[in-house]
């Protein structure tokens, strides 16, 4: 311990994994919450500075009992990366009612969980940052995304109120909106197989963006910043 | 029975009151919804144009169910005007998970559930149109609305969610964004009542705007439309 | 004389004529300005109460000198539509400076041209609307915009700082957001000659909602509304 | 000669200084353009890497004549700083029609001639980039905006359409939206003399991020991003 603690809620393959790395690059501590507990590369079993802990984002005393333990194992977190989301794409016809509530449950109540935990400790100590992978939906609904704009659009909002009350306290919320497919092997195989190379977004390079955010002085914060590919259409 | 329906689901004084005796003017039979099942004036004792329906539009079994009453009461839907809200104001610090959870439940699952069960048989009858009472906390998130900004912006970008799928069909859903205090006698007593006349939207204003919306030609839909006092600063 | 009194900047065919049927029919004289002088039907031949002015809105002096013959005319003006447009649309490659300047000088000075000449005396008379002919573009740019979107992106946040400054003194400043094709003469016949019917918005009932925002009552102003064919994509 | 060269477009005091200080410790040579001809700390009398030229900005001809010196003196400009602006506040009573049209020009024809006269050759590189020094009022007017916000809008949907179409041809261009006042000996003396320290922007902090604008990754470009004072109301 004595480092910087980095906690990643929604940690998987793709931009969890990037930031993963690239917060460890930079002498973090790793607290990785996942609903599988995933651990990072088996880094985990050798290294006591990373840890991997297994919760539901969407359940409040879950995802609230694990950076409990991440805290007592690794100390105080001072940056969380707020990434889980279940990506819950479908028409009106296709999203069911309890979709609707998963998709807001991961993606809005468990960023409300979070700063419920972590907000009043990081305002104690004057310090901490909240870094939201958010998306374009926040912005606008479409035919596609009945479930998903739901619940990137509260997300960003509660940021938003997160950034204004946390922010005089010398906390910093950032919401990141990330306007394209992320280059993973899911999106590569299923969701876009017959995209070239430029199409998709680097993870890395977005892990790169949220070190930056996480790193700006105080002077001059950012609140939302957005990333797409040279090539976006948008 | 015969003329045209309007529900009018979150009835209540203010708003709601002022829509039921806007669109009953204009005609149309009275479905309304709220929680304590209030009637309208008492007109509904003697008048079978006029229902009351007791349900919690959080609670989609709970709201459908009504749905389906007031349907086989009064015949096929052809407005709905979305104005269930909790109003629930306060910060991080003031608000539970629990009340985070309920204003989302009314501003946001209840349209969701409604849109489920009156989207189809509008769309097949190319026709229909839901109105939805929102704010400007669908933009922007601020200190006091950590709970009340994520249940509107959800309820906007579900709103054009909808506007996208259900436009084509015929089906006209827009979002009204009401900047400013409604005159009702809570606001004025409890809220603000140190304000003169003219700090107020009259709510009959805002219901004259509502049955524009509803009677708007297809060739000229109004999606999003902002509504505020002209003193208002904004 | 005696009744109230309607200028339309930027008079033409489209939205123009569309907006001159419909104030005319709700008893408003007309001031037609237009870069030809052009009349309206050749109703201005008999009736006194149609005038055409010729003027080019992108010179202030100009337009200027039309709107105090107009007022010289028929009184003072109580509703201004403010539809002057050059519609250049271009690739960063197409357009001069020139273009780039003039496209702004019809669309943004001549609005701020007339908020001088009309604004005080309308605050004085704490009475007035000036109604906005605006677009998507004025939201954000695109690569066929590269002259549009500037031109129309500061006529809008300009109407709104108009808005916030007459506003409280009873002047009331819209923006209306037409989004798609106006059915036109020109448009069915160069620039969407193979679209349906329902491809196109239909100006009179765009003009209806210009005269619906120049009658609202002042507790309950729209700033800005959005206008657009019910099967758009957007 | 040999290496990067970055135009300031608006050199002077505050964010010009900062960016030249930040550019120059990267390696880069510099240009300085303003309307002064103002050198850098006397840097320019020993160092031929950087050079001041004078100019207007608003003036097309006069800045395109300043840009290609610059090229014959450093080579090629690789980045661009566009930071030129009048910051013409007032009221519609107190901005003229002059002072209205040269907030323009400065801000945002000075943009286009930019983007005109160096678009093409980025392009047909496939590299360079056009970060633009922008501010709320980008958003939406005001009372004291009547000129600056019409200004900035234009700026920002150009710099949109300029992202958008030379983006693909791999040049960047980005807009900083900069909420809040930048620490300089002016903002000190005259506009925000009893301000704390924390109240202002740091302008090396903004340059510091102009940087990372500059040097990121072409799979994840930024469009937009604001920057506050973590203490600013918002």
């Amino acid at each position: 311990m004595g480092g910087k603690v980095c906690a990643i809620i929604g940690f998987g393959p793709g931009l969890g994994t990037a930031c993963a790395e690239t917060f460890n690059q930079a002498g973090y501590s790793l607290g990785l919450l996942s609903r599988s507990g995933a651990g990072f590369n088996g880094a985990e079993a050798t290294n006591t500075s990373i840890r991997a802990y297994k919760c539901d984002a969407g359940n409040p005393d879950n995802l609230k009992g694990a950076l409990a333990s991440l805290q007592n194992d690794l100390g105080p977190i001072d940056v969380v990366i707020y990434n889980a989301d279940l990506a819950q794409f479908g028409t009106l016809d296709d999203v069911s009612e309890l979709q609707f509530e998963q998709s807001w449950r991961v993606g809005a109540l468990g960023l409300f969980a979070a700063a419920k935990a972590l907000g009043p400790q990081m305002s104690e100590r004057g310090a901490g940052a909240i870094i939201v992978s958010g998306a374009t939906a926040a912005l606008r609904g479409n035919v596609w995304t009945t479930a998903f704009a739901p619940s990137k659009s509260a997300q960003r909002t509660l940021a938003n109120a997160l950034a204004k009350q946390l922010g005089p306290k010398g906390v910093h919320v950032a919401y990141l909106i990330i306007d394209g497919v992320i280059d993973t092997e899911d999106t590569r195989t299923n969701f876009a197989s017959n995209e070239p190379d430029e199409f998709f977004i680097q993870p890395q390079r977005i892990a790169e963006t949220a070190l930056m955010l996480a790193h700006q002085h105080k002077s001059a914060w950012t609140f939302e910043i957005d990333i797409r590919p040279f090539g976006e259409k948008w």
